[in-house]
Protein backbone atom coordinates (compact mmCIF):
# COMPACT_ATOMS: atom_id res chain seq x y z
CA UNK A 1 0.00 0.00 0.00
CA UNK A 2 1.58 2.63 -1.34
CA UNK A 3 5.20 2.11 -0.36
CA UNK A 4 7.51 3.98 -2.97
CA UNK A 5 9.34 0.36 -3.37
CA UNK A 6 6.10 -1.04 -3.98
CA UNK A 7 6.03 0.33 -7.41
CA UNK A 8 8.88 -1.76 -8.58
CA UNK A 9 6.97 -5.10 -7.57
CA UNK A 10 3.46 -3.50 -9.19
CA UNK A 11 5.14 -3.31 -12.38
CA UNK A 12 6.57 -6.77 -12.20
CA UNK A 13 2.86 -8.31 -11.06
CA UNK A 14 1.26 -5.90 -13.86
CA UNK A 15 3.52 -7.03 -16.68
CA UNK A 16 2.83 -10.98 -16.26
CA UNK A 17 -0.58 -10.32 -15.99
CA UNK A 18 -0.90 -8.40 -19.15
CA UNK A 19 1.24 -11.24 -20.91
CA UNK A 20 -0.67 -14.10 -19.30
CA UNK A 21 -4.26 -12.44 -20.68
CA UNK A 22 -2.88 -11.26 -23.68
CA UNK A 23 -0.03 -11.03 -25.42
CA UNK A 24 3.77 -8.96 -25.11
CA UNK A 25 3.04 -7.23 -28.04
CA UNK A 26 0.27 -5.79 -27.23
CA UNK A 27 0.69 -4.64 -24.20
CA UNK A 28 2.57 -0.84 -23.99
CA UNK A 29 4.62 0.45 -21.36
CA UNK A 30 1.09 2.81 -20.91
CA UNK A 31 -0.85 -0.20 -20.43
CA UNK A 32 1.52 -1.81 -17.59
CA UNK A 33 1.92 1.67 -15.71
CA UNK A 34 -1.88 1.61 -15.77
CA UNK A 35 -2.17 -1.51 -14.26
CA UNK A 36 0.47 -1.03 -12.08
CA UNK A 37 -0.69 2.40 -10.79
CA UNK A 38 2.29 3.65 -11.63
CA UNK A 39 3.36 6.85 -13.35
CA UNK A 40 5.51 6.29 -16.87
CA UNK A 41 8.75 8.34 -15.12
CA UNK A 42 8.99 5.71 -12.67
CA UNK A 43 8.25 2.98 -14.61
CA UNK A 44 11.65 4.07 -16.48
CA UNK A 45 13.67 5.13 -13.05
CA UNK A 46 13.03 0.95 -12.75
CA UNK A 47 13.65 -0.46 -15.98
CA UNK A 48 15.14 1.13 -19.39
CA UNK A 49 12.27 -0.62 -21.83
CA UNK A 50 9.49 -3.56 -21.95
CA UNK A 51 11.69 -5.86 -22.77
CA UNK A 52 13.84 -5.10 -19.69
CA UNK A 53 10.52 -5.45 -17.60
CA UNK A 54 9.66 -8.61 -19.17
CA UNK A 55 12.61 -10.11 -17.98
CA UNK A 56 12.65 -9.46 -14.38
CA UNK A 57 9.24 -10.07 -14.28
CA UNK A 58 9.85 -13.43 -15.61
CA UNK A 59 12.77 -14.15 -13.24
CA UNK A 60 10.30 -12.52 -10.75
CA UNK A 61 7.43 -14.94 -11.69
CA UNK A 62 9.62 -18.15 -11.95
CA UNK A 63 11.34 -17.72 -8.73
CA UNK A 64 7.73 -17.38 -7.03
CA UNK A 65 6.62 -20.80 -9.00
CA UNK A 66 9.95 -22.35 -7.91
CA UNK A 67 9.33 -22.75 -4.50
CA UNK A 68 5.90 -23.80 -5.39
CA UNK A 69 7.59 -26.55 -7.83
CA UNK A 70 9.92 -27.16 -4.54
CA UNK A 71 6.69 -28.69 -2.42
CA UNK A 72 5.44 -30.59 -5.63
CA UNK A 73 8.46 -32.41 -5.93
CA UNK A 74 9.88 -32.92 -2.36
CA UNK A 75 11.43 -36.54 -1.59
CA UNK A 76 8.52 -36.75 0.57
CA UNK A 77 6.12 -37.19 -2.34
CA UNK A 78 5.75 -40.59 -4.28
CA UNK A 79 7.65 -39.78 -7.76
CA UNK A 80 4.67 -40.18 -9.99
CA UNK A 81 2.37 -38.18 -7.69
CA UNK A 82 4.89 -35.59 -7.94
CA UNK A 83 4.59 -34.63 -11.69
CA UNK A 84 0.41 -35.66 -11.41
CA UNK A 85 0.06 -33.05 -8.76
CA UNK A 86 2.12 -30.45 -10.24
CA UNK A 87 -0.28 -30.48 -13.75
CA UNK A 88 -3.29 -31.07 -11.12
CA UNK A 89 -1.89 -27.58 -9.42
CA UNK A 90 -1.99 -26.05 -13.31
CA UNK A 91 -5.26 -27.16 -13.71
CA UNK A 92 -6.46 -25.55 -10.86
CA UNK A 93 -4.91 -22.74 -11.59
CA UNK A 94 -6.30 -22.58 -15.09
CA UNK A 95 -9.98 -23.00 -13.82
CA UNK A 96 -9.35 -19.88 -11.26
CA UNK A 97 -8.25 -17.67 -13.94
CA UNK A 98 -10.66 -19.00 -16.41
CA UNK A 99 -13.39 -17.58 -13.57
CA UNK A 100 -11.51 -14.35 -13.46
CA UNK A 101 -10.74 -13.42 -16.70
CA UNK A 102 -13.26 -15.50 -18.35
CA UNK A 103 -10.91 -17.46 -20.56
CA UNK A 104 -8.48 -20.06 -20.60
CA UNK A 105 -4.77 -19.10 -20.39
CA UNK A 106 -2.67 -22.01 -20.43
CA UNK A 107 1.12 -21.54 -19.83
CA UNK A 108 2.49 -18.39 -19.84
CA UNK A 109 5.97 -19.39 -20.18
CA UNK A 110 5.23 -20.94 -23.15
CA UNK A 111 3.05 -18.46 -24.71
CA UNK A 112 5.83 -15.57 -24.40
CA UNK A 113 8.31 -17.93 -25.71
CA UNK A 114 6.35 -18.98 -28.95
CA UNK A 115 5.76 -14.64 -29.46
CA UNK A 116 9.35 -13.47 -28.37
CA UNK A 117 11.66 -16.56 -29.47
CA UNK A 118 12.58 -14.94 -32.59
CA UNK A 119 12.51 -11.22 -31.69
CA UNK A 120 13.95 -10.77 -28.60
CA UNK A 121 17.81 -12.60 -27.79
CA UNK A 122 17.75 -11.95 -23.83
CA UNK A 123 13.69 -13.00 -22.88
CA UNK A 124 14.55 -16.01 -25.10
CA UNK A 125 17.98 -17.01 -23.78
CA UNK A 126 16.14 -16.81 -20.15
CA UNK A 127 12.78 -18.53 -20.94
CA UNK A 128 15.28 -21.79 -22.46
CA UNK A 129 17.19 -21.75 -19.13
CA UNK A 130 13.81 -21.54 -17.13
CA UNK A 131 12.78 -24.38 -19.26
CA UNK A 132 15.87 -26.40 -18.44
CA UNK A 133 15.31 -26.03 -14.91
CA UNK A 134 11.74 -27.29 -15.10
CA UNK A 135 12.75 -29.96 -16.87
CA UNK A 136 15.24 -30.81 -13.87
CA UNK A 137 11.87 -31.55 -11.78
CA UNK A 138 10.60 -34.05 -14.13
CA UNK A 139 13.83 -35.66 -14.61
CA UNK A 140 14.77 -36.42 -10.84
CA UNK A 141 11.51 -37.26 -10.32
CA UNK A 142 11.46 -39.88 -12.92
CA UNK A 143 14.98 -40.97 -11.52
CA UNK A 144 13.72 -41.76 -8.21
CA UNK A 145 10.35 -43.45 -9.76
CA UNK A 146 12.76 -45.88 -11.48
CA UNK A 147 14.93 -46.39 -8.72
CA UNK A 148 11.76 -47.08 -6.43
CA UNK A 149 10.02 -49.65 -9.96
CA UNK A 150 6.86 -47.13 -9.89
CA UNK A 151 8.41 -45.52 -13.56
CA UNK A 152 9.59 -48.01 -16.36
CA UNK A 153 12.95 -48.20 -16.99
CA UNK A 154 14.57 -45.96 -20.24
CA UNK A 155 16.79 -42.73 -20.19
CA UNK A 156 15.08 -40.66 -17.86
CA UNK A 157 15.72 -37.70 -19.64
CA UNK A 158 13.90 -38.69 -22.81
CA UNK A 159 11.26 -39.67 -21.02
CA UNK A 160 11.14 -36.01 -18.86
CA UNK A 161 11.39 -34.25 -21.98
CA UNK A 162 8.25 -36.53 -23.60
CA UNK A 163 5.74 -35.84 -20.47
CA UNK A 164 7.12 -32.37 -20.68
CA UNK A 165 6.31 -31.63 -23.89
CA UNK A 166 3.01 -33.16 -23.86
CA UNK A 167 1.97 -31.31 -21.13
CA UNK A 168 2.76 -28.21 -22.67
CA UNK A 169 0.97 -29.26 -25.91
CA UNK A 170 -1.93 -29.71 -23.88
CA UNK A 171 -1.26 -26.25 -22.27
CA UNK A 172 -1.17 -24.48 -25.60
CA UNK A 173 -4.31 -26.18 -26.84
CA UNK A 174 -6.45 -25.35 -23.79
CA UNK A 175 -5.56 -21.73 -24.79
CA UNK A 176 -6.14 -22.09 -28.29
CA UNK A 177 -9.50 -24.00 -27.76
CA UNK A 178 -10.40 -21.89 -24.66
CA UNK A 179 -11.49 -24.83 -23.00
CA UNK A 180 -9.66 -26.68 -19.86
CA UNK A 181 -10.90 -30.26 -21.62
CA UNK A 182 -7.30 -30.83 -23.23
CA UNK A 183 -6.07 -30.90 -19.71
CA UNK A 184 -8.38 -34.00 -18.62
CA UNK A 185 -5.45 -35.97 -20.96
CA UNK A 186 -2.58 -35.12 -18.96
CA UNK A 187 -3.30 -37.43 -16.12
CA UNK A 188 -3.84 -40.73 -18.10
CA UNK A 189 -1.62 -40.03 -20.57
CA UNK A 190 1.16 -39.62 -17.92
CA UNK A 191 0.62 -42.71 -16.46
CA UNK A 192 0.29 -44.60 -19.41
CA UNK A 193 3.74 -43.09 -21.13
CA UNK A 194 5.34 -43.84 -17.17
CA UNK A 195 3.89 -46.70 -15.85
CA UNK A 196 4.77 -49.56 -18.80
CA UNK A 197 1.52 -50.08 -19.68
CA UNK A 198 0.46 -51.28 -23.24
CA UNK A 199 -2.10 -49.23 -23.55
CA UNK A 200 -3.89 -45.94 -21.98
CA UNK A 201 -5.88 -46.67 -19.07
CA UNK A 202 -8.84 -44.51 -20.34
CA UNK A 203 -9.65 -48.06 -22.38
CA UNK A 204 -8.49 -50.59 -20.16
CA UNK A 205 -11.05 -53.14 -19.47
CA UNK A 206 -11.45 -51.81 -15.73
CA UNK A 207 -11.69 -48.65 -16.28
CA UNK A 208 -14.41 -49.44 -19.17
CA UNK A 209 -16.17 -52.20 -16.49
CA UNK A 210 -16.68 -48.89 -13.90
CA UNK A 211 -18.42 -47.20 -16.21
CA UNK A 212 -21.04 -49.62 -16.67
CA UNK B 1 4.98 -10.81 -62.23
CA UNK B 2 3.03 -7.62 -61.52
CA UNK B 3 -0.32 -8.83 -62.20
CA UNK B 4 -2.70 -7.14 -59.95
CA UNK B 5 -4.33 -9.59 -58.91
CA UNK B 6 -1.14 -11.11 -57.13
CA UNK B 7 -1.21 -8.23 -54.69
CA UNK B 8 -3.25 -9.98 -52.86
CA UNK B 9 -1.65 -13.06 -52.47
CA UNK B 10 1.91 -11.10 -52.17
CA UNK B 11 0.01 -9.83 -48.93
CA UNK B 12 -1.22 -13.04 -47.91
CA UNK B 13 2.43 -15.20 -48.08
CA UNK B 14 4.10 -11.40 -46.07
CA UNK B 15 1.87 -11.68 -43.53
CA UNK B 16 2.31 -15.78 -42.93
CA UNK B 17 6.40 -15.12 -43.36
CA UNK B 18 6.06 -12.23 -40.86
CA UNK B 19 4.03 -14.13 -38.10
CA UNK B 20 6.43 -16.84 -38.67
CA UNK B 21 9.96 -15.09 -38.44
CA UNK B 22 8.64 -12.82 -35.99
CA UNK B 23 4.85 -12.18 -34.14
CA UNK B 24 1.80 -10.96 -34.86
CA UNK B 25 2.14 -8.29 -32.46
CA UNK B 26 5.26 -6.89 -33.82
CA UNK B 27 4.04 -7.07 -37.87
CA UNK B 28 2.54 -3.64 -38.40
CA UNK B 29 0.53 -3.24 -42.21
CA UNK B 30 3.24 -0.76 -43.37
CA UNK B 31 5.81 -3.48 -42.84
CA UNK B 32 3.58 -6.58 -44.47
CA UNK B 33 3.40 -4.02 -47.54
CA UNK B 34 6.67 -3.17 -47.61
CA UNK B 35 7.62 -7.12 -47.64
CA UNK B 36 4.83 -7.70 -50.32
CA UNK B 37 5.84 -4.94 -52.46
CA UNK B 38 1.98 -3.30 -52.16
CA UNK B 39 1.14 0.36 -51.63
CA UNK B 40 -0.90 1.02 -48.62
CA UNK B 41 -4.04 1.93 -50.57
CA UNK B 42 -3.68 -1.52 -52.57
CA UNK B 43 -3.75 -3.36 -49.17
CA UNK B 44 -6.96 -1.80 -47.39
CA UNK B 45 -8.48 -2.30 -50.61
CA UNK B 46 -8.20 -6.07 -50.07
CA UNK B 47 -8.17 -6.33 -46.42
CA UNK B 48 -10.21 -4.05 -43.90
CA UNK B 49 -7.22 -4.76 -40.85
CA UNK B 50 -4.16 -6.71 -40.27
CA UNK B 51 -6.44 -9.38 -38.58
CA UNK B 52 -8.86 -10.02 -41.91
CA UNK B 53 -5.09 -10.31 -43.34
CA UNK B 54 -4.26 -12.86 -41.02
CA UNK B 55 -7.42 -14.68 -41.26
CA UNK B 56 -6.82 -14.93 -45.14
CA UNK B 57 -3.81 -15.60 -45.03
CA UNK B 58 -4.56 -18.56 -42.16
CA UNK B 59 -7.23 -19.92 -44.87
CA UNK B 60 -4.74 -19.83 -47.69
CA UNK B 61 -1.57 -21.33 -45.43
CA UNK B 62 -3.43 -24.29 -44.54
CA UNK B 63 -5.14 -24.89 -47.67
CA UNK B 64 -1.71 -25.37 -49.29
CA UNK B 65 -0.47 -27.26 -46.06
CA UNK B 66 -3.92 -29.55 -46.68
CA UNK B 67 -2.49 -30.28 -50.09
CA UNK B 68 0.64 -32.00 -48.24
CA UNK B 69 -0.98 -33.98 -45.21
CA UNK B 70 -3.18 -35.44 -47.84
CA UNK B 71 -0.02 -36.54 -49.02
CA UNK B 72 1.65 -38.06 -46.09
CA UNK B 73 -1.67 -39.61 -45.10
CA UNK B 74 -2.23 -41.21 -48.18
CA UNK B 75 -4.08 -44.48 -47.55
CA UNK B 76 -1.26 -45.84 -49.30
CA UNK B 77 0.67 -45.32 -46.89
CA UNK B 78 1.28 -48.15 -43.64
CA UNK B 79 -0.50 -45.68 -41.29
CA UNK B 80 2.38 -44.97 -38.54
CA UNK B 81 4.64 -43.94 -41.16
CA UNK B 82 2.03 -41.50 -42.47
CA UNK B 83 2.04 -39.87 -38.90
CA UNK B 84 6.48 -40.42 -38.99
CA UNK B 85 6.12 -38.94 -42.62
CA UNK B 86 4.48 -35.75 -41.56
CA UNK B 87 6.90 -34.92 -38.73
CA UNK B 88 9.68 -35.83 -41.00
CA UNK B 89 8.61 -33.15 -43.90
CA UNK B 90 7.97 -30.43 -40.37
CA UNK B 91 11.70 -31.46 -39.59
CA UNK B 92 13.07 -30.51 -42.86
CA UNK B 93 10.96 -27.48 -43.39
CA UNK B 94 12.52 -26.36 -40.06
CA UNK B 95 15.81 -27.24 -41.23
CA UNK B 96 15.27 -25.43 -44.64
CA UNK B 97 13.69 -22.19 -42.55
CA UNK B 98 17.12 -22.15 -40.37
CA UNK B 99 19.13 -22.00 -43.12
CA UNK B 100 17.36 -19.17 -44.58
CA UNK B 101 16.52 -16.89 -41.61
CA UNK B 102 19.17 -18.15 -38.96
CA UNK B 103 16.11 -19.35 -36.72
CA UNK B 104 14.51 -21.92 -35.77
CA UNK B 105 10.69 -21.11 -36.39
CA UNK B 106 8.52 -23.60 -34.82
CA UNK B 107 4.38 -24.51 -35.95
CA UNK B 108 3.09 -21.08 -37.00
CA UNK B 109 -0.30 -22.27 -36.61
CA UNK B 110 0.55 -22.47 -32.30
CA UNK B 111 2.97 -20.19 -32.36
CA UNK B 112 -0.01 -17.75 -33.54
CA UNK B 113 -2.58 -19.05 -31.65
CA UNK B 114 -0.34 -18.74 -28.07
CA UNK B 115 -0.28 -15.33 -29.09
CA UNK B 116 -3.32 -14.01 -30.00
CA UNK B 117 -6.15 -16.61 -28.74
CA UNK B 118 -6.97 -14.24 -25.84
CA UNK B 119 -7.30 -11.46 -28.43
CA UNK B 120 -8.62 -11.92 -31.19
CA UNK B 121 -11.61 -14.12 -31.46
CA UNK B 122 -12.10 -14.86 -35.04
CA UNK B 123 -8.61 -15.64 -35.57
CA UNK B 124 -8.79 -18.00 -32.34
CA UNK B 125 -11.94 -19.65 -33.87
CA UNK B 126 -10.33 -20.79 -37.14
CA UNK B 127 -6.93 -21.69 -35.56
CA UNK B 128 -9.28 -23.84 -33.49
CA UNK B 129 -10.83 -25.17 -36.40
CA UNK B 130 -7.65 -26.24 -38.28
CA UNK B 131 -6.37 -27.89 -34.65
CA UNK B 132 -9.21 -30.04 -34.42
CA UNK B 133 -8.76 -31.20 -39.02
CA UNK B 134 -4.83 -31.63 -38.34
CA UNK B 135 -5.84 -33.80 -35.70
CA UNK B 136 -8.19 -35.45 -37.82
CA UNK B 137 -5.37 -37.03 -39.96
CA UNK B 138 -3.88 -38.61 -37.02
CA UNK B 139 -6.84 -39.78 -35.57
CA UNK B 140 -7.31 -41.51 -38.91
CA UNK B 141 -4.20 -43.20 -39.45
CA UNK B 142 -4.47 -44.39 -35.88
CA UNK B 143 -7.86 -45.94 -36.44
CA UNK B 144 -6.15 -48.00 -39.99
CA UNK B 145 -3.04 -48.71 -37.47
CA UNK B 146 -5.11 -50.39 -34.95
CA UNK B 147 -7.30 -52.08 -37.78
CA UNK B 148 -3.91 -53.57 -38.84
CA UNK B 149 -2.80 -54.17 -36.07
CA UNK B 150 0.55 -51.79 -35.81
CA UNK B 151 -0.58 -49.61 -33.29
CA UNK B 152 -1.43 -50.48 -29.89
CA UNK B 153 -5.49 -51.17 -28.73
CA UNK B 154 -7.53 -47.72 -27.12
CA UNK B 155 -9.13 -44.55 -27.67
CA UNK B 156 -7.92 -43.85 -31.18
CA UNK B 157 -9.20 -39.92 -30.06
CA UNK B 158 -7.01 -39.65 -27.07
CA UNK B 159 -4.17 -41.09 -29.09
CA UNK B 160 -4.11 -38.68 -31.42
CA UNK B 161 -4.08 -36.44 -28.72
CA UNK B 162 -1.02 -37.31 -27.16
CA UNK B 163 0.92 -37.19 -30.46
CA UNK B 164 -0.14 -34.49 -31.32
CA UNK B 165 0.09 -32.18 -28.31
CA UNK B 166 3.99 -34.34 -28.19
CA UNK B 167 4.36 -32.95 -31.34
CA UNK B 168 3.51 -29.46 -30.94
CA UNK B 169 5.17 -29.29 -27.48
CA UNK B 170 8.32 -30.10 -29.12
CA UNK B 171 8.17 -27.68 -31.79
CA UNK B 172 7.61 -25.06 -29.58
CA UNK B 173 10.38 -25.90 -27.54
CA UNK B 174 12.53 -26.09 -30.48
CA UNK B 175 11.26 -22.43 -31.55
CA UNK B 176 11.93 -21.34 -27.36
CA UNK B 177 15.63 -23.24 -27.46
CA UNK B 178 16.36 -21.89 -31.13
CA UNK B 179 17.73 -25.64 -31.77
CA UNK B 180 16.01 -27.97 -33.71
CA UNK B 181 17.52 -31.09 -31.07
CA UNK B 182 14.45 -31.28 -29.68
CA UNK B 183 12.39 -32.94 -32.62
CA UNK B 184 14.94 -35.55 -32.93
CA UNK B 185 12.32 -36.82 -29.60
CA UNK B 186 9.41 -37.17 -31.98
CA UNK B 187 10.40 -40.43 -34.04
CA UNK B 188 10.98 -42.53 -30.71
CA UNK B 189 8.27 -41.10 -28.71
CA UNK B 190 5.46 -41.58 -31.58
CA UNK B 191 6.69 -45.31 -31.77
CA UNK B 192 7.31 -46.05 -27.81
CA UNK B 193 3.07 -44.42 -27.61
CA UNK B 194 1.49 -45.73 -30.50
CA UNK B 195 3.54 -49.20 -30.97
CA UNK B 196 2.88 -50.64 -27.60
CA UNK B 197 6.59 -51.29 -26.73
CA UNK B 198 6.93 -51.01 -22.50
CA UNK B 199 10.28 -48.95 -22.82
CA UNK B 200 11.30 -46.24 -25.15
CA UNK B 201 13.11 -47.49 -27.95
CA UNK B 202 16.29 -44.81 -27.46
CA UNK B 203 17.02 -47.64 -24.40
CA UNK B 204 15.94 -51.10 -26.40
CA UNK B 205 19.16 -53.25 -26.21
CA UNK B 206 19.26 -53.50 -30.10
CA UNK B 207 19.62 -49.62 -30.19
CA UNK B 208 22.19 -49.65 -27.64
CA UNK B 209 23.64 -52.33 -29.26
CA UNK B 210 23.83 -50.78 -32.72
CA UNK B 211 25.58 -47.89 -31.04
CA UNK B 212 28.55 -50.10 -29.99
Amino acid sequence: MGRVSDARERLLEAMLELIWTGSYGRTSVDHICERAGVKKGSFYYYFESKSALALAALDHGWAEYRVELDGFFSDEVAPLERILNCFRDSRREQEARREEHGRVLGCPIHSLGAEVATTDAPLRERLEEILAEFLGYYESAILDGQARGEIIAGDPGFLARMVFAFSEGLLLHARMKNDLAPLDDFEPGALFLLSGRTRPATCDPPAAALSL
